[in-house]
């Protein structure tokens, strides 16, 4: 008995994303790097905007007292409120600085909200399919996952969710622009959810949070727009994180912003404060808060990544494939030619092509394509796409 | 019901540290900033250093690809390569790149480690006074933390500790240089755990490690020498932070080493490596890691803290204060002229001087001045202090 038991067995079954992502390397040695097609993780190629280059190269010039050390652990008061701002002009909402909480990214948010809201058999419904580490990040806290599937064209399929609602209910977590299918949820859609958790508030007595996952609500295609959970639901809480509209994954600056309405606000703030430390993140990294607040009307030019989704699209459509055409984000999650997902990903990585099994969202039948590649790879990806299907015809 | 019972009730004790520093800001509005005395927290008031500065315009103006992108979770191979060299070329040992894992800071790193190491009611043994995070580093993964006294110059009881192991016992778990006490521990001392902890090893036939918490580890004076723990205990684990090493607490950015010789070393690192990732830290901030490898050699002026050091004692010796004269870190923990160390600190707070009471480090009788701050502050607390002590008599 040496590590953790729990772990052990984590470690065997490590993210299907990840491995895929670890074998690119390996194949591009073997066959060159333009002979690889590598759509396996979601590691923006769109270069961060010329604002932020830019604004990295005046702050680390700038002399500021106490520039790298300790803040409140729940950040820099003047970051939070520009964000705060930011939120109420686009949304006409009411938060102040306090309602908002910079995190290490989405993920750090995720963990920090779940930490400070779920004892343990506490459940967390979540629609299918969905990014799986938001399995680790609810068992993280002993909380358990609890799927419910989505309509046919991957909207929220309020009453599976409701079917999945019971006394152990503490939270629904949702994410849109979602990852792997890319679609925006409406606003009816939205509005119908929080119609059914008001009703099963009420009838079970308690507090059902709606949780949502927001690293792509920048990243919306034609004029699409993501509706605002704060007004549509009162006991609602939102991860952000700047990973991809300023394309920063590596410096995991993000924050959650809890909705001014939410019931036992203050008792809710200090205990996402607390977790933040406690969980050892501390605060999140302090040079990102100070730029993310000058940066908050600067995003990614999303022309580039709506470019390369009509290439994608259009590639595939040619070549027989079927699916939703993503709204936002930049995933496209296809139906396997064949009903075994992971063998279907197989024969497209013997041409070089990585992509992650739909098994790796929990549903299978499906594959992912992450398209935030250069333009190159999805062109000369095109005949081994092609091919592969015609292998299952 | 709403949050967590169990942070709901974390958030009613939280930490007095943390109490303390947020004391601060209210006091200096109310009496001016140079009339209040804030020893509360351990925030560098040295600047990082200059070779930090530059490196940071640098790296701001450079063109890297990927620059800000996801990397391998365990962070940068170059990154990992160099530290590992400097932990070679320091101690003579054999660390691979593979052998480190960079985290966000030290808190980050402890409670990957933990993650990965324990299982529910596993029990980790912590010297008394201890920094309180612990507690919740450990109980976040359901483990328990189990105190060993020290002796009276705060070195190791290895008695005392031998007597705390058992067979829940999972890990043993220093500081030195300490925090509180500024306490380093000798080779000797360190050798005697080690013998002790293999004798339990074999008597209990299963591996108990070492880890080795040292963001304090190159701040040390008077030519005293960390002695390494890798070389003396072969199960040892160390979490390093930059924070103070560079002055950049905010920034969180740090390491785990693991030693080579590690039992199941493999399965060690992938599962800090997976830990590190469903965690949500996903990975140590990416500019950090690439700048601090490029200052492996750097470190804040010692001496500064020195002098620091040297003030406080010599001002609270004269006054009639009792305390070990620290050897590394900036924190001098003092005996309390009255039994009850939380009622002194209160004494203190009247004549606005704000230190941290010995029992939020499990050792009430003492406080524990933080002296990382401008000279002005210890010299003109010294007033304070001596009229705290006299209204004991």
């Amino acid at each position: 008995m040496s590590i953790s038991q729990k772990i052990k067995a984590a470690s065997a079954q490590s993210s299907m994303i990840r491995k895929m992502f670890e074998q690119g390397p390996i194949l591009k040695k073997k066959f060159g790097a333009d002979k690889v097609y590598d759509f396996s993780l979601g590691n923006p190629n769109v270069e961060p905007p010329e604002n932020f280059k830019e604004e990295l190269k005046i702050i680390a010039q700038e002399i500021i007292a106490n520039k790298h050390g300790y803040m409140h652990n729940a950040g820099y008061a003047e970051t939070r409120q520009v964000i705060a701002a930011k939120i109420n002009r686009i949304h006409g909402l009411k938060l102040d600085g306090e309602h908002v909480i910079m995190s290490c990214g989405a993920g750090g948010a995720l963990n920090v909200i779940f930490k400070a809201l779920l004892d343990p058999q506490d459940e967390v419904v979540v629609p299918v399919p969905f990014f799986m580490e938001y399995t680790a990040y609810v068992d993280n806290y002993g909380g358990v996952l609890r799927k419910a599937k989505t309509t046919d064209d991957f909207s929220l399929d309020v009453a599976a969710i409701a079917a999945a609602v019971n006394d152990k209910t503490k939270a629904i977590l949702i994410n849109s622009p979602n990852n792997p299918t890319g679609k925006v949820y409406s606003a009816q859609n939205i509005s119908d959810l929080a119609r059914m958790l008001n009703k099963k508030s009420s009838e079970l007595k308690k507090t059902i949070y709606l949780v949502s996952d927001e690293p792509y609500s920048e990243i919306v295609y034609d004029d699409v727009v993501v509706p605002n959970i704060f007004s549509a639901y009162k006991n609602s809480i939102i991860a952000y994180s700047y990973s991809k509209t300023l394309s920063l994954p590596g410096e995991r600056i993000g924050y959650i912003a809890v909705n001014p309405e939410i019931e036992e606000a203050e008792e809710l703030l200090n205990a996402l404060i607390l977790c933040t430390r406690i969980s050892g993140f501390v605060n999140a990294p302090a040079l990102m808060q100070r730029i993310v607040a000058r940066l908050q009307d600067v995003k990614v030019d999303v022309d580039v990544y709506k470019r390369k989704r009509d290439l994608l699209c259009s590639g595939l459509e040619k070549a027989g494939y079927k699916f939703e055409k993503p709204q936002g984000a930049f995933y496209l999650f296809v139906q396997s030619p064949i009903p075994d997902d992971v063998a279907f990903v197989q024969m497209l990585l013997k041409r070089n092509i990585l992509v992650v099994p739909g098994s790796g969202f929990a549903a299978p039948g499906y594959f992912r394509i992450a398209y935030c590649v250069d333009d190159a790879t999805i062109v000369n990806s095109m005949d081994g796409f092609a091919e592969a299907i015609k292998e299952c015809k």
